[in-house]
């Protein structure tokens, strides 16, 4: 087929896709971790996409923000060999065969953290020392433990230096810690949407989103498990606050605007107001709704406290006196820093906090403002310019 | 005393003490409510300061927002006659004897609206026609309900124009509804910090704190005075985010940054982390728990419904495909509006739409932005280029 060829040439190969199978790892040596407790044996799960090569020099490791998993890129398959629909990993934007993170060329690594509730242990595992359900006695973590957690498995995986660590958010978080606790073993930092530590605001939408799950009277002080019953109520409206400060106030108001929920539309009524205060009148309260329902059915209210105060916690220039510039002396690796200019979350004046204590240090940094007007989410988002400027960093890594 | 005089020449007369009384007015005729009910009996609370002049032209209305009042200046005397401690009124830096809206030349009315739970009729009161307190079935208000009882107040006192009406926020929202309603009733009108409506960012923080409080157990679908509980949890997720989006990020940043609380200093012990989920680490977070524990002692859980509806419902260029100009053609006050820099919730951008909805009707309108770092909260602050602008406003209204 000389037109299928010819297309090829021009395009390159045809999308391959790629299928995803989670992993886990048991670790029995004692996890010491920077609160004071300890984990005396743990699992990690976690998948990898693409060939580690013969010098196992092309390896990169993807850490992950709040809500998200190991489950970075591909699809699963269902028991009968079928694609599981809605299964794309949660970077499969820009990982995958021929994507700007191209696993054709790296052995890509995603890894659930320690705490969370998609598989690696946490809150809702049993404490092999008393048997129970951890619940709120799940030890709090933070960037530091997650990286060193992850040191152990790219050990037991026999890496001994990454060709990159790439995060967006809290991930991009643990990117540049991974620079500041092992610098030997990191040759690029992928920092995309992050923070050298969250401003007051931050922690304060942080707070409210954990004060409503703590006070949620399902909530039995972190030992809801034994009540079989779920903080729901906390859950919903900690997701919803997440919704809104994930998107930009530009792109709330195109997507939804003041638009009414259609029933009005359905009932062929005239699209009037209901006059309630109780029920759904705009769409933007269905859709937040929505989103908390769903959040609700998964995700688990100990893990939503943990993730949320390492957030809080990581500040790698406190011990420094605040001077960024200094905490950041010890990292060699190369940089590549992304933001975006309506995130107002992490916003493009933190990324340029960054980018400025690492040139203090003379390391070499790229870095990007993306003029999107996806506020914080941009991160996960397919704009072209961010894929484009992803593209070709990775293009000039070498291996 | 010649020293005194020579101070009095030079600064003019020493302050006043405004001493405020809480009034009260019965209305015993229907009001037919835009959302199709009707309160056939209410009582309205306010405060009047300064007197009115024989032509009756100096009456200025105050209108209030989401969680103010009828004592807009002055203070309150207790039972021996000595001031109450921190009973300003909301506004008093703004209101007073020689102050920008001078109560020695204006007659200013404060009013507490309807489903307030500051004195006016509210869900907490008894509906004539079944005995039984409102609670949930107090009817939903509109900005535009409000001004229609703000006017009957006036008919009562036999003012049949006002000088101004002024308002910040919400009550801005007000200012603006009576120059359509009822223009030839108004010389002039002051919107502060408002917005033609709200963006659907600001409904999304509404329904969020709404929905807090509706899914709060105590709550009972607004039924909870029967069962003689308050839904607090609810009311202090509802604030923590109010004040979080009142508030821009840098005052946040400057008055809390990334301080611990101070329990640290207090045993002595290092500035470390306490590394703890569930309990206060931050100041930030103790700064919005007690600010959260506060609202929830006094505030009525359906007042909040019906005022966040009323500010999710007000939208006059609705009933004109969207057009803002042709919303404010019968509009024939004397405009002055402000906004202030920092304020996220109703950006400067909004108040320049009316401005730009203003004139193309040929109207007078003056604008001030104010490079205030306060964001919301600035309407209710005294940064001093706000009053100067407010004051200058005032001393060219002709009475």
């Amino acid at each position: 087929m000389p037109g299928l060829l010819f297309f090829r040439v021009l395009f390159g190969p045809l999308p391959v896709t790629l299928i995803a199978t989670p992993q886990s790892m048991h670790f029995a040596t004692t996890l010491e971790l920077a609160g004071g407790g300890s984990l005396q044996a743990y699992d990690l799960s976690y998948e990898t996409y693409g060939q580690l090569n013969g010098e196992k020099s092309n390896a990169v490791l993807v850490c992950h923000a709040l809500n998200a998993s190991h489950h970075v890129a591909g699809v699963y398959l269902d028991a009968s060999g079928q694609i599981q629909p809605r299964s794309q990993g949660w970077w499969d934007t820009l990982i995958g065969p021929g994507k700007p993170l191209d696993t054709d060329r790296f052995f890509v690594i995603g890894v659930n953290n320690l705490g969370s509730c998609f598989g690696s242990t946490g809150p809702m595992h049993r404490n092999p020392d008393t048997g129970e359900v951890y619940g709120a006695d799940f030890p709090v973590l933070t960037v530091e433990d997650w990286v060193r957690a992850q040191a152990r498995l790219l050990d037991a995986l026999g890496i001994e230096q990454l060709a990159a660590v790439i995060g967006g958010s809290l991930g991009g978080m643990q990117a540049l810690s991974w620079t500041l606790q092992y610098p030997q073993r990191v040759r690029h930092a992928v920092v995309v949407a992050s923070a050298p530590n969250l401003t007051a605001e931050n922690i304060a939408f942080n707070e409210v989103a954990r004060r409503a799950i703590i006070t949620d009277p399902d909530f039995h002080a972190g030992h809801f498990y034994r009540h079989q019953v779920v903080p729901k109520r906390g859950l919903r409206i900690a997701r919803m606050i997440g919704h809104i400060t994930y998107l930009s106030d530009d792109v709330m108001n195109e997507k939804f605007g003041r638009q009414l929920r259609a029933w009005a539309e359905q009932v062929g009524a005239d699209r009037a107001y209901r006059f309630t205060t109780q029920e759904v009148e705009f769409e933007i309260e269905s859709y937040l709704r929505h989103q908390g329902d769903k959040f609700a059915e998964y995700f688990d209210a100990n893990t939503y406290l943990l993730i949320t105060r390492a957030l809080d916690y990581f500040d790698p220039a406190r011990d420094f006196g605040g001077d960024l510039a200094r905490a950041f002396a010890p990292a060699c690796a190369r940089f590549l820093l992304v933001s975006f200019t309506t995130d107002w979350r992490f916003s493009p004046r933190r990324s340029r906090e960054l980018v400025r204590a690492l040139l203090d240090n003379q390391r070499d940094v790229s870095y990007a403002e993306i003029d999107a007007p996806h506020g914080h989410d941009a991160f996960l988002l397919d704009d072209p310019r961010y894929l484009a400027v992803v593209r070709s960093y990775f293009e000039q890594v070498r291996l």
